[in-house]
């Protein structure tokens, strides 16, 4: 019997965005997706929670080393999201509407298979004090 | 298989409530509820959490669309208690004891059928900072 | 020339409270406090923080005993108005309507002849994490 | 001798800005403000808090209305800068930097001849959980 | 069909530790376990949930009494924890690394036969504010 | 007349100390300074809050650059604190008893002649999140 823990990093991240559709008209945007389709962007304050799911190692007491899964996180994540545009410049982006459901979902394909210890259990998103996203991968 | 999103809509509302039980004396009540018994009320500063797990549309990036999240919140749930006395005034809760424990089958109760994509996962309640609450549906 | 430092003790409390003037109906009540004037009382979770100015004790490196301060702000305010209704139960404020504005007041008239070391410096009342206020005596 | 209570109106809002100078080269933008000068926007969430002080009408026990404070900063400011981009779009910061250090000046001059009772005293600015800024008038 | 809701008690606790093997030198410690290794110790503010997971007793509307499982947690882990060494104080940790996922694994042992209604379902701690760890017993 | 804003960096470190008197019996000590006094120490994650006021540089819109302000900060104060024993190896507590009214007056000793641009208006650290303690320097 496994004596699973999960471990969590949060980090945070400011980013601009825009919710949009080429095919649209800014009005057609703007019922869709309401004051996010400003074609000026606008921006957030993200915070970011990676959950690592694994047994202790007996040697370290540790799942993982979170030193070392905060360096995945910002190597792969961070330097792709933080103070860019994540329409314009985020390659793992590209191709989808950044709302924050596809975004954790990008984010979950970025690491899924980078954990090297244990394996990856949860990707929240905070975009608001109000609004939060969660993927934990196919069911 | 479904990539499953859950999303999460935080409100917060200030109502005022007593636990008690009719038939008991206040001391009896007292005893079963200690200061939450106050015969003249008292109140918090909840915060709810409502989470909505779905499929994430193709056409908008959403698992639906938050504002609408927030309306059926509001409309069917922060109108019956911000401001208000949960034992007194708030129908849903007509007959129960305003434990947190009952405020959120409550609430439940009341979101389940109104989700208008994905379902209802969760609903939390934070009663103050050191006590929550969580309901997920029967298992 | 002194080295003052300010010490802040925070606490909580769980209060109701009705904001209404005797002399009016509920409709002028109503207009003049809103839905805060709800007859049947509506309450928070509120969070106070104290601070005492004063300069540091060579022998203690404390300004005060923080733990003097919790207890003389638990003894005076906290006993007199967690759990209870602000209007109808708590000594300090009869006669006042409990507003936090009216409660900051009343907090520091209970409060300032009882520090021991340093004097009072303000008193701080969060009603809701949207609203706060503060009072610091008369200037 | 005045009873002044200070009282506090905590708003937020998500925004698009860049930092740059137009007479500048990209790189020597990049030299002056790091990544906050990225040519794609980059964006956050705002926590704006605005204190006004005064005395307390004996009549309400309100120094003035927090409703109407909020509907004022709502009016003159939220609706300025609430998913949009600071540079292009605020009427406000025309022809400034938008550093937080100029949107705490920039608020200030829109609010300090609106606050219907008291006066402002203090606009505080939270651009990320690490860094705030405050103005209180000249001295 | 049972309902049920998972209440949530939170404490926080502040502790010194050291991670490390007494059979490893300073410098292999440091190795495998960074700044965390300090001789001299270092220390944190823990936050500790504890959730615990039942049916709505229809008599009182708890799972069970939220002061009663406060009580549990101050007198069978706080009171072990606070303000203490975690290396050489805490009983229930000797002979393990103090890692938080095994001061996890620990709280869950200490506590899952002490749950008076309902039974233990979580154990998540906050070593830092972006550091956090869970437990949810054997799978 | 001049515009002062003031500039807030927030910088978070975990640290091991120990109240007591080298003169003092381990008793007397605890009757000083209660659990604080543990010889085997106990420790916190604290949360320091440095405050820089001054004019706004019409050229980039800031007091001064709080990226640089971070690395002062951190040079400074952080690297001799963060997961280190304030009372035997922290230069500037040298001789101090480390409670945190004495750490906001060592820290902003270090500090106030290091400020590039304005002047080390306060320091401010949080110890636990109810008890704080903040110096403004001489009066």
């Amino acid at each position: 019997m496994a004596k699973t823990v999960y471990i969590t990093r949060r980090e945070t991240f400011a980013a601009a965005h825009r919710l949009f559709k080429m095919e649209l008209s800014d009005e057609e945007n703007f019922k869709l997706f309401g004051k996010c389709s400003n074609p000026n962007w606008h921006g957030h304050n993200y915070t970011l929670e990676v959950v690592v799911a694994g047994d202790v190692d007996n040697d370290t007491g540790f799942v993982m080393d979170l030193q070392e899964l905060k360096e995945i996180v910002k190597t792969n994540i961070i330097e792709e999201v933080d103070h860019k545009n994540l329409n314009l410049e985020t390659k793992f982006m590209k191709g989808m509407i950044p709302t924050s459901e596809n975004i954790v979902l990008g984010i979950w394909d970025e690491l899924k298979d980078k954990i090297s210890k244990g394996k990856l259990y949860s990707v929240k998103l905070y975009e608001t004090e109000n609004n939060y996203f969660e993927y934990k991968g196919e069911l």
